[in-house]
């Protein structure tokens, strides 16, 4: 008789990449008493008129219940992709619905390019550092990331061409470029316009696709600046991915991706294989809200908050911080990134921080390779100016310890 | 200049996975006046208190709304992996919250465990025919399935045996058996209490997991006579797929895996890198209505009206059914499957129903190589004994022409 299974020995070679990541533990220890959080890439939902939510949510299950609760279309409820296009009008994109697959978030959308377009051993090209969170899909799918650093205008395009043509010359097979170029997840740098043009120039010409994540495009601090979104300089090139997450609620997992068509199609299809379809409930709250006369005054009321917290953590940083010790100057979005003085052996970021009473996420986690910390994420989208005043100086208190 | 990228070529080898089955046409035909589906597996929303569900909804999200439209935990929010746990004691299975992890829906659990499970060229044994959802998984993951015949009784262990031990022989790896024991879909047979014992026995034997599928658990149309959970013979053995779809909802896409906590653990990770979790507010009306009152009688009153359906179908069959066709007697759930003729040509099933004004799915959709059929899948689940008979009576018609 053969030993009982030992189910991790059955394990697939991807699970590697399903390993507790330090980051993960954050989210618990920001919970105790007394510590202040500046690691969450929350939104604040306080400004949310939770009573018409409700009373929303209420109607919609009361009048069309049976429909609601029954299962619904893998393309998403009729009503959303054409919301979607006049969501995406607002971020100067023009586009058709029949381009939107609506998703379970845009985590979902992320993962459902990544498994259409990557083979393992293919690689993806990303901003150093990127969002934890696409790491994880791409250990998922055993796809590697090329890592193209970026300054205080985003990625540099020539530097991007040149990381291509140099893992073609390698015989490497690089399936897209995955960017996020508004407020970016974790530095908080903004693609500039002529970076943004000749981004997709340099794409097209090497016939690479672009993944534009852009969950925060209307999170900008100045609303009458606002700069053309990748995917409306040529959408020949770019996919992109949207989300309702920071204009409404992450809790309902609610997202999109505009795509060419027959890309959209094939994408309903490996959708309906992981959830069949997203929350009907989910999308018919996210569509009637975002309709409603509530949505455009709510999403001001959340910028002039997260507005007057990057500017407490700003004056909080020149107040607090260390010589030798550079951050970011967010022109919207949830993060500041601050690049500590290399020459410093810094050691375990979080752990030390945690001993200070306030928590963060150490830089490694946004690199695949994991390097040694010389740098570190702030939030300051979810915490209040006093608690950002008082982070920013432990944090302080830590790199002079 | 190279051309412009031709997204279609940079697909992964998996998108040849994902391609249009014919069975999703089905469900769009379905919807044309005077066409009687007996195709999806639609359970009735009719039965439910819409008015409770609805105040629950409001009620949750004036009291609690900042919290439940945040993001939540990968692992589920607080209170349901306990309700789960519950819900499981009905079938007979004792098991502990931290054997729970909340998924976005049954086929997400699916997905979940083949992703962590399997490696592209692994096997999994299943049924044939099987669920066509879990194809389009095994399929996105470059699994190959191996059928084991189905008979009145499920699947034959001795069988399963024979398939594993012969794979083995002929270097294979296998990974899991896929199966679901009650009120089987496509076929509507339950694995009799004997072959459970004797099949986790086999399967323990070599090392072979079970993955239990188990939407249907609490829809037999016998209340007093409930056949034990594989997972409850024995949980080492066996992983678990439970599901609210048929007990409450399934457009709120919640569900659960039961597996080993050092499992569990994987399948969070893997999780969150797909959806981060499924919808709170999905998961929070979910163990609310399951908790209530309420759910229990509705429960009941569905599975009177499936009962009722299910004879009437029964009747129909009897009645309009030519000679050389046999049928499935199933003691719950939705489907009865069809065994026609071989050694007539039936073409496109699908097609020439379509034709005679009723839609159903073909049984070649429900096996990995698509053969040809002779066989079909009606379900009863979710119409009403008039249109059951007149669909079966037109289904007759057809198979006479």
């Amino acid at each position: 008789m053969a030993p009982r299974p030992d189910h991790t020995s059955l394990f697939a070679h991807r699970s590697e990449e399903f390993r507790p990541s330090p980051v993960r533990a954050v989210f618990e220890i920001a919970m105790r008493p007394g510590i202040i959080s500046l690691a969450g890439g929350n939104p604040d939902m306080s400004v949310l008129p939770h009573d018409v939510v409700a009373a929303m949510s209420a109607r919609i299950l009361a009048e069309r219940g049976p429909e609601v609760l029954q299962y619904g279309s893998g393309a998403g409820i009729g009503r959303l992709p054409g919301l979607v296009v006049e969501l995406m009008r607002l971020q100067g994109a023009e586009t058709t619905p029949d381009t939107i697959q609506i998703t379970a978030g845009s985590q979902a959308g992320l993962d459902l390019v990544t498994k259409l377009f990557c083979d393992p051993g293919d690689v993806v090209v990303a901003e150093g550092p990127t969002y934890v969170g696409a790491l994880g899909v791409f250990g998922s799918y055993e796809v590697e990331v090329a890592h193209v650093d970026v300054d205080d205008d985003g990625l540099d395009p020539e530097a991007v061409a040149g990381r291509i043509d140099g893992l073609r010359a390698a015989g490497r097979s690089v399936k897209f470029v995955y960017t996020i170029p508004n407020f970016h997840n974790p530095t908080g740098v903004t693609l500039t316009e002529e970076r943004r043009r000749r981004l997709v120039e340099v794409c097209a010409d090497r016939g690479v696709l672009i993944l534009e994540d852009d969950p925060y495009a209307l999170l900008g601090f100045d609303r009458a600046h606002r700069l053309p979104s990748l995917y409306s300089l040529d959408p020949g090139t770019v996919i992109h991915l949207g989300s309702f997450s920071k204009i409404f609620s992450p809790g309902l997992r609610v997202g999109w991706i505009a795509a060419a068509p027959a890309v959209r199609a094939r994408l309903q299809i490996a959708a309906e294989a992981v959830t069949i379809h997203p929350s009907v409930l989910g999308q018919e709250l996210a569509a009637e809200y975002v309709a409603s006369e509530h949505w455009r005054p709510a999403l001001d009321r959340a910028v002039d908050l997260y507005r007057a917290r990057c500017a407490a953590m700003m004056t909080a940083l020149e107040r607090f911080m260390p010589e030798g010790v550079r951050w970011t100057r967010p022109a919207g979005g949830f993060f500041t990134w601050l690049d500590l003085d290399p020459a410093l052996d810094h050691g375990d970021l979080l752990g030390r921080a945690i001993g200070h009473g306030v928590v963060l996420v150490p830089g490694g986690a946004c690199y695949a390779d994991g390097r040694a910390s010389t740098s570190l994420r702030l939030a300051y989208s979810a915490a209040s100016p006093e608690d950002i005043t008082e982070g920013v100086r432990r944090v302080g208190e830590m790199l002079r310890d």
